[in-house]
């Protein structure tokens, strides 16, 4: 089961301790500039080991292109894109190998597959996958040139940052993805508290996709919105998603909630985006607005109650290398992913529209 | 753009003010007992003007099949189900057919189709279209008898549940599908004031699907998250979708998080649920646990600003029938989405592993 | 399992002597003018009872649009259009129900589908379920309107047209879509024979699509020589697809079969179309030529052994009312499925390329 | 565009002289056995330079599995395999590079990409995409293990078979596909003469599938006759697919073609297979027999005239290294396709019925 778009497909492969992982891209139109060096600096953004604050896992995440590209141009061709394994370490798993981790796939995985995947650092469940991801995202990105991504932290377990204090872009700038400074430093405590603790936390993140047209989407089931929740949820530990003031418009009135236009210089001007961008699925030409929560991590270092593979119980700590709070780096994969499900919707209502790029 | 599983295939069609809505469902096992009689029930439930609190558009709402059953058995063939459409006032809408509605698909629609769509009681992006989905629904419950599903709303602006005093059967019971009995009363209070004034309100509704065996869902992009995700997110005016704990679970432990096992009668037992009954994206035997907030009705008698199609400032209040708070009849459209995507989950998980029905 | 392309999507529903038949369409754009005047003729061509030689079953075989229009044109949503069985007669087929007839899908239904399967007229294996799919093949018309279909009866039996004689355009006037006058009653005449021996015949036809400009079809498995092969060989009965000069290039030289090119005005010109329109897949701006055998209809009045439902040995006849010769009819719906699969090779293109309608 | 199965999917990627080809297999069940050594016979059957009769480009084609397999079965993961490209010589098209040569994609791929698309070797419109496929079609044997498929040419030029000398197990025993030892030696000469002549011919083959169960396939567009079709016709050069009895079924009368059917030890027995194992789109439990014809090779060294890429007049000749009947080596090409399109209609019945494998 891969990421389908209509136009757009993306197949992942490869597993964590595998020899590589990578991605199979089709449905990019010919012609656009793509080298190696458009890629990398997003799988950088997403790489381990980049802070004491993530897994110590070093892996230098260089991708190959092996096909689709010629003399530094997309040919139409399905674009392969590999990325080495380097730094696995499957022993670290010995120890776990016969009993079922709480919150992790261990258990649904041994009864669907009858013991017959890949346990290895967990395998193909493991957030490495999510390297491929990023490196299809980054050609995305080519695909609609004017649409921009600004993802960044909003919450770090329970320390949520105050918007008026917040500046987006500075979210880039730090390895948090924090975009307020002035929170930074106790966040940063935080995360160490946590890592000493051998524990774990969660965090919500969010990310705002710029120069966006209105009318990409498409009505009913392919409703932007919907599109993007799935491409969201598919991230691992994404457990909530949200559309433009999601949650909290359910305390809202209509008047309080409506996003009002007026007319601006030929053009339609709204007060306030609480449909985050999205009407009738469609895109109205607003900042599309997604935001999302994170499970804390899984893998900790205190002991759980669990059963092993024969139906025992037993206790169990998480070994190995982990980020003490995967919503992290979980901002470039989710701009990755909105960049795949929103190029796809670009390619889908050209068809029907026949606009020129 | 339909709703598209695997194995399990639904296009619904249809416009609100239209002769008819209806659907196609494909990819029903042969031999599944079926009646019109199976249906309708679910469509009773969603059906508009059962109680004071909703639009008082008078639809019947009878369900016809006329096609893929045969002897009051599926034949596996395209099933063909057919609701009338009777009370359409489409004039109601004479006043607003040049002005967009604010949270409306007016605006989106017009910009994508030239002007070309239906925007008759606003055609294919009209609630009444979730009839077909109910409809579809009713046949998805039947592939799979041994899941039940369970659904509430949990929150009427903002006035919420207290899960203590909740009994989630009593929610069938009264028609604002309200677990809580002493709650009910704010609830129709809420109602009434908010009809009165001309305004709406937003909610937030959980569903539980309980009998899911573990083993259904796939890795990585057929996530079941990620696939109810998509189908609960197609819901008009949803905005938000959680799993399990959901947002809340930013701001847990990876200790306080964990849904620890113990083995129990050869089987494994949880201690919580806070994955909402997934795990790596496949089910764990555990309810699935989903809820979604709901924006306020976009159709408010208070007048708002907006602009026309031809880009002029204007006022706009919606007349026409509407629901002071669409989260209420969500709740039956919430369920059959859910019982669409876990059916072909449970269609395709058989096709790898070859298990019996 | 239904037509799918990539953008224009048909599902079809109904069988043979269930009240109605019909498909849905996704994926048309809007703006198109469209009217029912604008599909009927096409059925009136594929309509039983036209003369002596086809099947005598009478059915107006109108079509009704139930969504998808408004004001004559193209909505964008998904398109019903119904067409009602009038004349069904289900004792017909009480002798046989108990027996498999050879040659049809009676024994690999009941197989497949545990006896479940709605046998009456063969249900959804009928023929019937074709009017469907003209129907939307009109519609597909529409969206190309600068593409033309000329399809012909070229062998009826064993007596096949000579190409110098043929004139295309004639296969029109008469009943049976044969392109030679002077072929016409001997036709008849086997047709006739064939008839009162209670026996039947095969045919082969071919279509040619006109106006197809250089650059539809996608490279590798989205080549338009497969797509159109599947379509095609989705038609009952049919058992063979050529493209081009098909069969008959195996006994071809390289230099004999080269279609060789010369500029001509500022354009390619070819000389010969062995390739049928078709290189790499990919359209090359010259017709698209596709030709198919199609076998004798298998429903005949000579006794033919079989067994019967419970594994004994018995003889069967097949009463009813059934064409003599399946392939005559064949040829709108043959166009009907080319025009769908084109249609949906230049929505394609278009995402890609961007080229205005 | 890939090929899609419902559940089986494969996406094949690389270009004839980019640095490797490959694909990735999605859909495996998890626990079937599974190495390198099962795939490498089937490459090894393709392999360029296996005789003086097929191009003499060197390539070992050894596979490597990179993802999906894991202590030597499978995992349910997507399959990854790897084909190195070490004998290009882009050189060899330097002369051809600015002209379109007849038969060929040059003129169609450079129409629809505008140039973009990589031309050395045929880049993606190389038959060395093929390797790929046949690694996913012995992935897809083992999927259905008592499948077993014989593949012969069973015309070459016009030097045809006679079906009474056959023995369809010699065919393997030569380097081309012949099942009549005593036609080699003028098929040996005819391919000299032709090479010497620099020129090239067409040829048909023929494959059956034995051991296929009555009930695969699907009605109506999922038919195995049409899915086959398309599988077989993606394959470069088929020009024309044929099922059974296949285009001669047209010149027969009805109870000619009939396959009659006698009970026998508690099963049926057909006499005659001229429906080729397929009643209605699905598979009745005799062999499944499928037929196509192959241009002759479009590269050959006579001159033909053509255009340049600027539209100019010219000659050309095709140097590089090719083979001069490229029917042969697409026995075992159609073989795996055969095996992909047959494992995803088992899966797919699976799915609907519930078998065990």
């Amino acid at each position: 089961m891969n990421f389908t778009g209509r136009i757009l497909t993306m197949m992942t492969w490869g597993e964590s301790h595998g020899e590589a992982i990578g991605c199979v891209l089709d449905g990019v139109p010919a012609g656009i500039p793509l080298q190696e060096d458009d890629i990398q600096p997003f799988l950088d953004e997403r790489k381990p080991a980049s802070s004491r604050h993530v897994t110590q896992r070093k892996e230098a995440d260089r991708v190959t292109i092996l096909s689709g590209v010629y003399r530094d141009h997309t040919t139409a061709a399905p674009i392969m894109m590999m990325i080495a394994n380097t730094d696995a370490r499957s022993k670290d798993y010995d120890a776990i190998k016969n009993s079922y981790r709480p919150g992790h796939a261990d258990m649904t995985y041994d009864i669907k597959y009858g013991g017959y995947h890949d346990p290895r650092g967990s395998g193909r469940a493991s957030a490495r996958e999510t390297a491929a991801r990023v490196a299809a995202g980054a050609v995305a990105r080519r695909i609609m040139n004017q649409v921009t991504f600004e993802g960044a932290l909003i919450q770090l377990g329970d320390l949520t940052i105050d918007r008026q204090r917040a500046d987006w872009r500075a979210a880039r700038s730090n390895p948090l993805f924090c975009p307020q400074a002035d929170l930074l430093p106790s966040w940063e405590q935080l995360l160490d508290d946590t890592r000493k603790d051998g524990n774990s936390i969660g965090g919500v993140a969010e990310v705002h996709a710029r120069g966006v047209p209105a009318g990409w989407g498409e009505p009913v089931y392919g409703k932007l919105d919907a599109l993007l929740a799935a491409a969201i949820m598919s991230i691992p530990a994404v457990k909530s998603v949200e559309i433009g003031a999601g949650i909290s418009s359910a305390a809202m009135t209509g008047d309080q909630y409506a996003d009002v236009m007026k007319p601006h210089k030929n053009a339609i001007q709204f007060e306030g985006n609480n449909n985050g961008g999205i009407l009738g699925g469609i895109s109205t030409g607003q900042d599309i607005v997604v935001r999302y929560g994170v499970k804390p991590t899984s893998s900790i270092l205190k002991p759980l109650d669990t059963v092993t593979r024969d139906g025992k119980a037993t206790t169990i700590q998480t070994k190995g290398r982990h980020d003490p709070c995967v919503a992290i780096r979980s901002v470039p994969i989710a701009e990755a992913m909105m960049a795949l499900t929103l190029a796809d919707a670009m390619l889908l209502n050209r068809a029907k529209k026949g606009e020129k790029p």
